[in-house]
């Protein structure tokens, strides 16, 4: 046992790795003492260090689950930061044991909702109270000020909340970063749809660099003062600032700068899989986030690539195909439209991807306050997500971000030059598969007519699955065959 | 009970809608008698009269299942085609209770292969086998000659291997268009990626006809003729070939052609959304078929896209963006180069998709074999897949159909016209999700060095997921925010 807390304490978490340890931090400093249990005993000791030399901050540890739920107060709240699947189902065995009536487990960490569904029924039969709650905003966001998306029960909510706000990021003008996001496992599938979004913000901004580097030829130090100057604009966001800071990076292995001795191999944790998997099942396009999936799975062909590339390569196909010279400004200033409309489309695809499952589950989620407490403490934070808020603000009901006022308005300005850096992209050999996929987003959805008519034509030829009329009502299946016989003897 | 059967026949077929029906009277005019049955009896007398129209075909009708059991010679075989999942089960329950150990059922339907791996492992455990055989073609193939993807117990397979050798599609100087897939549920598996890349393929000519129609401003007969001539080269196949035919139905209800009266929004069964979902879950970039899944998706907003139509015509961006004089000629030349290219993308990723599955499963199979059955009967048959064929036979363990030697070569001899088409499309408004998706994917794939590097660097910087370099192995982690803090200040 350790340290002994003099009094019960307000809330436990459970799960020390980095994430729990420092939302374990931020929830003392922010003045409520806290109980904290770590299997490994080493990382309760390492958090107890650490809160005293960050401020004396009111962290109690133990090494034992019985006296760490006995050290807070009830009805007690326990914060689990612990891997996805089977350890949260071990640590709710292990702390429900000693749990009584109306106690209530959070899961902090990045939960496939549907488990979150089935553990807060099995906890509802033992009495206890269940959330599954998104933490955004890594390491530094967890310790100062995370974006949180609690979901499940309501009244659990309601205890918490006190704890939450103070904890959250926290937004001049529209609060903090948190707010009771819907029944079930509500608060989970929204955190894997911000994934989703934020694997299309880094493809968009990684396109944009390829663009910017491979045809523009700008150097590292351009690259990093012309993302400054982006982030002090409409891209302002937290991605675009790391980018920046990124280029800056001098090689401490080396001469040169270190983002060009890092390999072209992304990893990835699930959550984007998930948002692609979710989003066919839903019937919703969410191309640029799949776009963005699948760049990742590409990058990961390292030695696969390399071959193609000498096969290509020997039949006279470069790397770049031009050697047009552009007009540095123009190109920087056409990418960043491209960057910024494409933006709009991934986001729109996100936020119908949430909207159809709330209408599936019955959640009733707002998507304007979604849009709210995204705008501090995560990844995708942004000045962006602001006018996100206010485009349902302004018509909850907004069938898609495309046609609110103000974002048809950004778009039609910027797409002379979206198409621009797309083409020159393709002239060059450069593939922007999320700006690429972004513009077919737009430019199917604007359309009225698409040539969808001739699938269903060719279905109905082969399968007999009937079409529709444009000028009568009804369901019609034609002979094709037998006419087209008729006509072609 | 209907009609009586002289002796016992050689197969049962159970499930008489079209498919069914169709497969049946194939099954009989190939020279084996077969017992039919259906759970509505109607369905029963009906495939015996046109057995009798037909040709006096060997097909003996059933109404109680007991006795379309019993007319079945041992060791009994019965095909169900009936609707994927509960339906199935229910056939498999009122069947079996007549079968015997050493009998074998067959399920023909479009079902999800964890199902039949289920099913084989319960089937076994009363002695019985079973099968999952994929089969495409529609009515007509199934009556004149199908492709046959079974996969599950080999002995079944070989017990029926005499019938379905003569029931498949013969394909000249290749043989008939069925072989044994693999274990487990790997027919249903191929079957359901020769689905999605049928959706990848009839997208890619939704485009073709949409580039032409729009831009090129071909007439209905001028689309016909282009058609029917692709249809004499390279692109020969069933669904260029109903293509053209479908230009040339005239409307029965009105003036003009029949085509331009279907309403533009597609249907879809399942087998696409599977597709793209498993291509997530094995971490295969199968971008084309995504694309035309969101196609489908997408055409089927019509109000949606009428509405936003009207917002972007309402700001003078009209639904095709120039009115450029092309030259028809060049541009049908082009197309079909993009469409051909672009068809080598989809079916990479097809078959990459499959051969992920195989190592996931163990299931051994063979890309070769499986584009040699797809060469007649089935939607996607095609001339096209002999070269894939070739391909194989060339190098069994090819990575990608790009890089073999053949494909490379028509890739570069189209890659100019290919981006000509997508920068026209792009440059007119007209989305090529499909094309676009597939250019994309190539230049994603052949180039050595991508901007993952980027994305890597930023997951190490807020995330702390470290990186690896291009110089050194191993595994790093640099305090981007530190250095760059220090270098701003």
């Amino acid at each position: 046992m350790a340290e002994q807390s003099p009094k019960l304490t307000r809330i436990g978490l459970a799960g020390l790795a980095v994430m729990g340890q420092n939302l374990a931090l931020n929830i003392a400093q922010k003045g409520f003492p806290i109980s904290v249990y770590n299997r490994t005993a080493s990382k309760v000791d390492e958090t107890v260090e650490r809160a005293k030399a960050e401020g004396n901050l009111p962290v109690f540890g133990f090494h034992d689950p019985e006296s760490f739920v006995q050290s807070i107060q009830k009805p007690r709240v326990i914060i689990m930061l612990v891997k996805a699947g089977a350890p949260v189902d071990q640590t709710i065995k292990t702390l429900s044991a000693y749990m009584e009536k109306g106690d209530c487990i959070i899961d902090g960490g990045k939960e496939w909702y549907e488990n979150t569904e089935r553990r807060e029924k099995a906890m509802a039969e033992l009495g206890l109270l269940y959330l599954g709650m998104g933490v955004s905003g890594g390491e530094e966001g967890a310790r100062n000020g995370p974006s949180l998306m609690p979901g499940g029960s309501y009244e659990a909510y309601k205890y918490i909340e006190d704890i939450v706000l103070k904890v959250a990021a926290q937004v001049p003008d529209s609060g903090p970063c948190v707010t009771y996001v819907g029944k079930g496992g509500s608060g989970n599938f929204v955190k894997m749809i911000h994934n989703g979004i934020e694997y299309g913000d880094m493809q968009l901004i990684a396109e944009a660099y390829d663009v910017l580097k491979s045809v523009g030829k700008l150097s590292n130090e351009e690259l990093k003062n012309v993302f400054s100057g982006w982030n002090k604009g409409e891209l302002l966001s937290f991605l675009i600032e790391i980018t920046a800071d990124i280029f800056g990076v001098k090689d401490d292995k080396g001469d040169g700068y270190l983002v060009d001795k890092v390999l072209d191999k992304t990893g990835m944790k699930g959550t984007g899989k998930w948002t692609v998997q979710q989003a066919a099942d839903l019937s919703i396009a969410a191309p640029t986030i799949a776009a963005s999936l699948d760049s990742r799975f590409l990058s990961g062909l390292k030695e696969e690539r390399i071959q193609a590339a000498k096969v290509f390569k020997a039949s006279g196909i470069s790397d770049i195909l031009t050697d047009q010279v552009v007009d540095k400004e123009k190109l920087i200033d056409d990418v960043r439209q491209a960057l910024y409309a494409s933006k709009i489309c991934s986001y729109a695809q996100g936020m119908n991807l949430i909207r159809a499952k709330s209408v599936e589950k019955g959640w009733g989620l707002k998507l304007g306050e979604l849009a709210r407490i995204w705008k501090g403490g995560c990844i995708i934070r942004a000045i962006f997500l602001d006018r996100i808020k206010k485009a349902y603000d302004r018509n909850p009901d907004l069938a898609n971000l495309l046609v609110d006022p103000e974002f048809a308005k950004e778009i039609i300005e910027r797409q002379s030059a979206w198409r621009r850096v797309v083409c020159l992209a393709i002239n060059s050999g450069i593939s922007t598969p999320g700006m690429s996929a972004s513009l077919a987003y737009f430019d199917t959805y604007r359309r009225e007519r698409l040539p969808a008519n001739l699938v269903q034509a060719q279905r109905d030829y082969f399968g007999a699955h009937t079409y529709e009329r444009v000028d009568v009502p009804g369901s019609f299946h034609t002979e094709w065959f037998k006419i087209a016989k008729k006509i072609n003897n």
